[in-house]
């Protein structure tokens, strides 16, 4: 089964530069944590304060990102998302960072998100309504 | 004289939030930076690459924020910046940043841009042409 | 009455950096706000996690900063901090950042504090026996 | 071979603090950046600077983190790095993050740098003298 791939479209903020003249690594990361927030509200119509709300969080697991080409000071960019795989507890994200301009690969990746109960801070596992708002 | 007032419109990031559920005291200081930064180029049609490739930076000399209203995760906002006086080798810029939805204030506040030369990292005059761009 | 100077040591993080090789402007603001914390609680002997316990809450009003010298890459610093004044539900507090090597001003500048509820989310008088921790 | 493994001690910054009140998950990606360039200078005897005069530079291609408990605020850790392969023309550099007072493991994973030649962007076989630095 293939899950739908939802886009967000940002912009590199002069704070994101590192001395080198590129993007940050660490930004990249960021980018992907705020391009699923923006998703899971617009897209999948379940917000992470909704989440919070219902005394569950979303926290990373693991994050995978291979570096391909900078991205530049001020340059617009995509950040592409899907859902590769629902887990039992928790869901493999994997995304691809794109230039704007000609569409080329600047980062790809995956992350795993867990499921947490906030209360506990442990796992939990992902309810049935969940998995059928994330399974578009 | 009253300069022009320009706007960028922007939104919080998840990584732009501190620990009390606010957007972090520094990142309104980063808006504004990144807002002079897209205002430089698409509204005074001279941005800050080409300021470096004459030679020229500007450096933020002082900066003095006032803190009103905090913004929340994902809010949209916009900056507006002018021109409040035009020194002999620097700029005095007023900004506001006002929540999106409401119009109501969230930080307001000026920086003090001096000109210097890159080659000697001292201030230098701002040459006539860049006083007859910023001069709208 | 003056009230006493206390330092915090650090040093320049490499994503403290800027696409100009010098310490990013909002980042002197971040080290003034964590030498706060280290020093309220290893000097004043009350952390901010103490008055988040007793349902209060310290939030910067304004800011204030003059820069005159460039951190490094990895360059260590003092950040010393001393109240001047202590208001009726806030406090002003001077800074000076200092370049580790030889003593020079990197930055400095003053921060208002204002105590608040964190109930209310509103200003709240400085009860005596704050005044009295603060008051060395 | 086994290489030997270097640490650096460090405190968490207000800054770093996400609205979970535990730390950014891109910040520990920062830290283990910064845990190199400090060991690089202190253990390598090669800071990045040098490398930079010499025209080279060491890039991030691949990012992998694996998180397993939370830093909180002000909380003091160690980096651990080492090298885990020299490969042609990039290192393959392991880590873990441990919380000071415990020892417990916050975070571990690797990262692949690649070396560049810094006039031409591209990647460069390590030349044997840095092979010889490195092999400790």
């Amino acid at each position: 089964m293939a899950y739908q791939r939802f886009e967000t479209e940002t912009r590199v903020r002069p704070d994101d530069m590192d001395r080198n003249q590129h993007v940050h690594n660490s930004c990249y990361f960021n980018y992907v944590l705020a391009a699923r927030y923006d998703q899971m509200e617009r897209c999948y119509k379940m917000s992470m304060e909704e989440f919070i709300k219902l005394g569950l969080g979303w926290v990373v697991r693991t994050a995978h990102l291979d570096f391909k080409r900078p991205l530049n000071l001020g340059e617009r960019f995509i950040v592409r998302t899907w859902i590769e795989e629902i887990l039992k507890d928790g869901v493999k994200v994997r995304f691809e960072i794109l230039r704007k301009t000609n569409g080329k690969l600047a980062c790809d990746g995956w992350l795993h998100y867990t499921l947490i109960n906030l209360q506990t801070a442990r796992a939990t596992p992902i309810p049935d309504w969940v998995v059928a708002k994330y399974a578009i």
